[in-house]
């Protein structure tokens, strides 16, 4: 399926909250906007709308293309459209992108009313929970009592599973794909480095934008995105130039593609952001309040659950989403698990594979609206 | 067993070589210094000794104490000693400094005689077959024609199978430990992470130590060192003051882990030497020259070899070990192996473990002097 062909032309829009939020954090926000786009039409009962949760670099552009720029195409246009699993002939399909984010919604790249300047490292830090208590205000701003699901993938799935043990009347189907319950200390130690490459390059303190932090932050959250096998079959060890030139330069293509990624995230990235997305990952523990019990966490959730997990994706392997599914069976909850054969790593879940976007597109179809 | 308590005081050596040494880069060194120690005495035959190579961060004080220093105890003074599975009452043991090292053979931070200053980043890039060269002039200085054998763990292991490949009938046997036939891409990644934290310091291009570069190559060093599970287990999710206090500071136990190990690093280590090492890991591939065929580089080999892996290493799994062990098999060549179920990752080749010490012992009991 052509990627742009589905939805079309979308517009960014931006919902304003003049309600002050209080954080987990103690912080309160006098107020905030959303930036937000939907797909399809809400139907009149407003029973048919699914909440697309975006991961640490994302944002609300999940579908279609601007009229303005065609090429800057959703970053989950595979899977959303007409005909495709997250239908949208059937489904209003809603994309937001969270507080503290940069691409529209309130954050450290927007102006605090109270300064008259940008937020930048002054912006509180938020967590998974402040990001649901967000979302339900626009949920409430496009008159959504209930989401027919909310869905994600990676921190994206921690918010879709977030919903059903919070708001758990609110949403009728989780599903949650390539997360994680909480991070394990490694996954926290690859956020301390990516953290520590930004707050300790010079321009950050000087305020300015940290482009080699970000570079450096970006390359290695790309070693973890991938597996091992694809890095393999993709780069191996093939050389840039045919042979070694015994110098820093690029030798192996795995260097020129790691540089060009960081290079481009650092063009655009902002890196107060970057900074509060890695914590709202750490932080998230949802099981941590119930002795560390996650059945016990998940016992007032109503929703039922479609859980996804791929098979080489080491950042949040399959055996942690087995912990969310075990600990769902525990409590005899509805829940569907699927452990898809991929070679891309944690990144399956941004690609089109027949297999997975059938279970996908299956799970959806159950669902009445 | 005590360590310290082996080989008791030691003392570091410095053979100089005048003869120019022509690299694998097309480079050539003057003449060099090689920084050494020695443990146990060279038998009338000169048939007793053992080389240790170090890996990346490794050196060559290997076991025991300086007089002046008695808390600076070498890097495997566990393994080396009387009675100790490189037991000095029958072996002679040798632990050098690698070309490009910063702990007193010639390398970055050695003055360059043509210009009166420190090589730094003039220093040529220096290879695994450069070292063992290098390495080889040592045994003809101390005498030495044959070693009984060639141990080394990791980057050091490398350096033990090239010697039975580059001068086969100067090795009787090799311990190959905890290492690969050559990096993947990811290892090259993680290295390239490393090496562009270190040139992008501004402190680099400046000629100063670039000690933020070298704290973040060092954390993330540490998470390819340790595995998940002992990570899990040491530091899980444990926070520094038992809440979280939304900041960028040290909430995890485990950030102040890293933030430790890397300033540590950061206060001593020379980056060119980083760089180097890094750079020889990445360049090592012997199948290469013989059409990608592991069996083909190794068959010139005379020596026996024991290959040992560790359950729990990520960096070099116990998968790339069994390539070294599939290609000697296949020549029909003398090899031992031993998968050890080891916590530590890959840094168990560092450890005290009785298994892989008893392992080891029983190997080196069986060699003749």
């Amino acid at each position: 399926m052509a990627i742009g062909s589905g939805v079309g032309i979308v517009e960014s829009r931006l919902a304003r909250f003049a309600t002050p939020l209080r954080l987990r954090s103690g912080a309160t926000l006098p107020g905030f906007e959303l930036a937000y786009e939907t797909y399809g039409e809400l139907n009149a009962a407003k029973s048919n709308a699914i909440l697309v949760c975006h991961a640490l670099s994302g944002h609300h552009h999940v579908a279609g293309h601007y009229a303005e720029a065609p090429q800057n195409v959703g970053w989950w246009d595979n899977i959303v459209g007409p005909g495709r699993p997250l239908d949208t002939n059937r489904f209003f399909v809603v994309g937001v992108n969270n507080l503290g984010g940069c691409h529209g919604s309130t954050g450290p790249a927007v102006v605090d009313p109270a300064t008259g300047q940008a937020w930048g490292s002054k912006f509180p830090i938020v967590t998974v929970e402040d990001w649901v208590t967000a979302q339900a205000g626009l949920a409430d701003h496009l008159g959504i009592a209930q989401w027919a699901a909310t869905i994600g993938g990676s921190l994206g799935g921690m918010q879709a599973m977030q919903w059903t043990i919070q708001l758990p009347a609110r949403v009728r189907h989780a599903l949650v794909i390539a997360a994680a319950p909480k991070l394990s200390a490694e996954n926290i130690a690859f956020n301390e480095v990516a953290r520590q490459a930004i707050l300790s390059d010079p321009d950050y303190a000087l305020g300015k934008r940290p482009e080699r932090g970000l570079r450096l932050a970006r390359m290695l959250g790309h070693i973890t995105y991938l597996s091992d096998d694809q890095m393999a079959d993709k780069f191996g060890r093939r050389l840039r130039h045919g042979e070694y030139r015994y110098g820093f330069g690029v030798e192996f293509e795995i260097e020129s593609y790691l540089r060009y990624q960081g290079d481009k995230f650092a063009g655009w990235f902002d890196a107060d952001t970057y900074l509060r997305m890695t914590k709202a990952l750490d932080y998230y523990d949802p099981a941590a309040a119930c002795g560390d019990d996650l059945a016990a966490a998940l016992a007032p959730a109503q929703a039922q659950f479609l859980v996804v997990s791929f098979s080489t994706d080491w950042r949040f392997s399959p055996a942690r989403s087995r912990e969310i599914v075990r600990a769902l069976v525990k409590n005899g909850q509805d829940v569907a698990y699927a452990e898809i054969e991929s070679q891309h790593g944690h990144d399956s879940f941004l690609m089109e594979d027949a297999h997975y976007h059938g279970i996908v597109a299956a799970y959806l179809k159950n669902v009445p609206t």
